[in-house]
């Protein structure tokens, strides 16, 4: 397996990753950029991957963080990740199906849970990708938004924070689930390829039994500008030294 | 009753508008700029005010447009505008009450329902406007947003278009209700005041019967420049002469 170490917020935070099985992207550093702790918040990040999102996340927080993916091979690579870190006191990776997260971890528990899910329904007709490793972390085959949401849901605390980035083609089943889950939609940011395109991600917040019709959706987030650099906005969010 | 006449589209479309009932506002100029129709729609416009999406939408067609309106002296300038605007033949005004509009105008017959409906739930405590006027333009008092659904619905075909504008902090509602009445949300668009600014409404197209996950988020409108003028884009709403 050939592995390479990428490296964040000017070397700050440095990641083990492989493409023969799966490497994050920009929608792990939105997610971890759009999402909001507290100094001593609890938090877990489900289809945690290689740990980006985890590792990006404890710069935001001094409060413990619990990766939790099903892969194997993908828990190890987060694991080393949490070691060369030197992170092993703070983030710890459990290489559990997030359906037993809430009875392994505790329910009621967390203030916060994040999720980069996989984006696909896993239609028997849908065209998945043959590396089975990439097809578990882009199609809804080992878990699915339903149970996503309701396993966040358990983990939380009342009032507790969900975050999650997803493709906006569901967002008519997401805002159904989400609160057939107990969880209300707070806030929304939608992410741009370019200033006149469609969205091609969506950022969500969302409460433990938060009250309804107190929907806000932030600014735009546009990725490229017309000459194919990353705008300001992203180039801060990428290669920005500042804690944000 | 003071009385102005409003001209739009560079004069192409004159309304009669008085500050003592209710004027119509951005609002409407961007529900009908939003809305698609094919060359001869059978058009509703639910919620109609002063009749000023629907004369709007007199330029996208040449199918009937029916204005629904439940205040008469609202009802009443709309049907003077009607005439004024030499679209007698083309736009009827009905003073109903739009829970009786599928009976009175038909079922499954509408190709596309527009609605730019009162954005406030009308709770008790809410700080209602004294003028009835303006009350009831604002205010869920003689209708409510699942009412407006259902009876949107109901007017249209199977495939039919609805087109709404909203507030975004009730979009998880929204998103819940329509597709409760069978309305697949398909099309989205959020209108910032400013690029850096949260936004503060939503423009939404959904499907009767319209098959989920396929929602499209176009790219984002911003009103106002930095400097407090219109940007191109609305400019161009406002003002433009060219048919849209």
């Amino acid at each position: 397996m050939t592995e390479r170490i990428d490296q964040l917020y000017n070397g700050a935070v440095k990641i083990i990753q492989s493409d023969d099985v799966f490497s994050f992207s920009l929608d792990a550093v939105l997610l971890a950029d759009f999402t909001r702790l507290g100094p001593r918040y609890q938090v877990v990040d489900l289809c945690a991957g290689n740990g980006a999102v985890g590792l990006f996340l404890s710069r935001k927080t001094k409060g413990p963080i619990t990766l939790v993916e099903i892969q194997q091979k993908l828990a190890e690579m987060a694991q080393r990740s949490v070691v060369l870190n030197h992170l092993s006191d703070q983030v710890q990776v459990a290489n559990i199906d997030l359906k037993e997260a809430p009875q392994i971890l505790g329910s009621d528990q967390a203030d916060a849970v994040t999720c980069n899910p996989p984006y696909f329904a896993d239609h028997e007709l849908s065209l998945k990708n043959p590396n089975p490793y990439y097809a578990m972390a882009r199609h809804e085959i080992s878990t699915s938004l339903n149970e996503v949401l309701a396993v966040s849901a358990k983990l939380l605390k009342t009032n507790g924070h969900f975050f999650m980035v997803h493709r906006p083609e569901r967002l008519d089943e997401i805002m159904v689930k989400l609160q057939a889950n107990r969880l209300a939609p707070k806030r929304l940011r939608f992410v741009y390829p370019k200033a006149d395109r469609e969205a091609n991600m969506v950022l969500i917040e969302a409460i433990k039994d938060g009250r309804p019709n107190g929907v806000r959706i932030q600014p735009p987030l546009t990725v490229y500008r017309e000459d194919n650099t990353y705008t300001d906005a992203v180039s801060q969010i990428l290669y920005g030294t500042e804690e944000r």
